[in-house]
């Protein structure tokens, strides 16, 4: 499999943390965000939003958008599961990450910070959206998991909320939120963070890391 | 059950659509969101991001993000499928949906546009940049089904992708979008809307709706 990414990309960063909880070893196809690389006509044929990442996978068909590679990879390599098995914990996990993956890393993208620069804000109000976005989202996230023993955010095992929490809280990070306002957030990344499947996902860890 | 949630509320719409099509009656509970009412502390002990909607269901089980608790009902009320089998098929579909509800909607609602307000943006400005997003999204939605047969989204029958293409398609007349641009994309509205669980779930047909 092929996966077309950056290496800063959080949506990359969830998939790189998936493909490799799952086992699964892909050929990594960078493409320069900043240099406006996925805006090349051979990309956004397969990709029309211009966005990363992009999985193709053995037999050639195209998946986007992270969350839906995410639940493809965990229906067609079952385990370990990503998501629990009760419909109800499904949904909880499922929420978790859109509250992320839906209201807050779309709200902070590169393209929506180019665009508020364009309309003439100024860059610390561009960075101060971006703190805002994540911090509105990451409040959210805290208080969704408050009365979870983890140590992950749902029970004793990595799911898709913390595939998609890392990357987050690195975000956060990048733009000057105090993090430590979200302890359990906290909890759940260092657990995290004690797995070589997400040390090895890490930005700084890619061939396109600058 | 009970659905928490805003007559004009694009993700609400979604919801309602989902429930109609499973054929569940609930209870509609509304939260007028430009009257702040999403934000009383009751409403956020449900749902700490002061978001619609919100669904509790029979045994008082909360469930939010409207993504998460489609996929809920389509794993606990199997019929009629709102996601193909086929898990490359599902992917599509989850892709799909995602543009919109990730990378369209969450960047052009109430309270993104009420922030670029509070940076002093007039007017005009904001509603150019609702449309910019809606344009954005939908021109990726209508290039990802360009090969669908149809008439819905993903084939003869109504999926998850066509429960969130018809409130986005809403939202973007709203903000003065020429949505001619997507055939493709209309096709597939004027399949749905032929359908009366699409047509029952309508803002105007809300209690709520003003």
């Amino acid at each position: 499999m092929k996966l077309h990414g950056y290496f800063r990309s959080s949506a990359s960063y969830r998939v790189r943390i998936a493909l490799n909880l799952k086992g699964l070893g892909v050929e990594h196809v960078p493409h320069h965000l900043r240099k406006g690389e996925q805006c090349a006509p051979a990309y956004l044929a397969i990709n029309p939003q211009g966005l990363v990442p992009t999985l193709e996978n053995d037999t050639g068909a195209i998946l986007t958008q992270s969350l839906a590679i995410i639940e493809w990879l965990d229906e067609t390599h079952p385990k370990p599961e990503l998501l629990p098995k009760d419909p109800l914990r499904r949904a909880k996990v499922r929420a978790f990450s859109q509250v992320l993956a839906c209201d807050t890393h779309p709200v902070q993208n590169l393209k929506v910070l180019a665009r508020l620069r364009q309309l003439g804000l100024p860059e610390d109000q561009v960075t101060g959206w971006a703190g805002w976005a994540n911090r509105e989202g990451l409040s959210a996230c805290e208080k969704l998991i408050a009365n979870e023993a983890g140590p992950f955010c749902f029970g004793d095992a990595p799911t898709m909320a913390d595939v998609c929490l890392v990357p987050q809280l690195a975000n956060a990070r990048r733009f000057g939120v105090d993090v430590s306002a979200f302890p359990r957030l906290l909890k759940a990344e260092a657990a995290a963070k004690a797995m070589k499947a997400f040390v090895d996902a890490a930005p700084d860890r890619q061939v396109d890391a600058e």
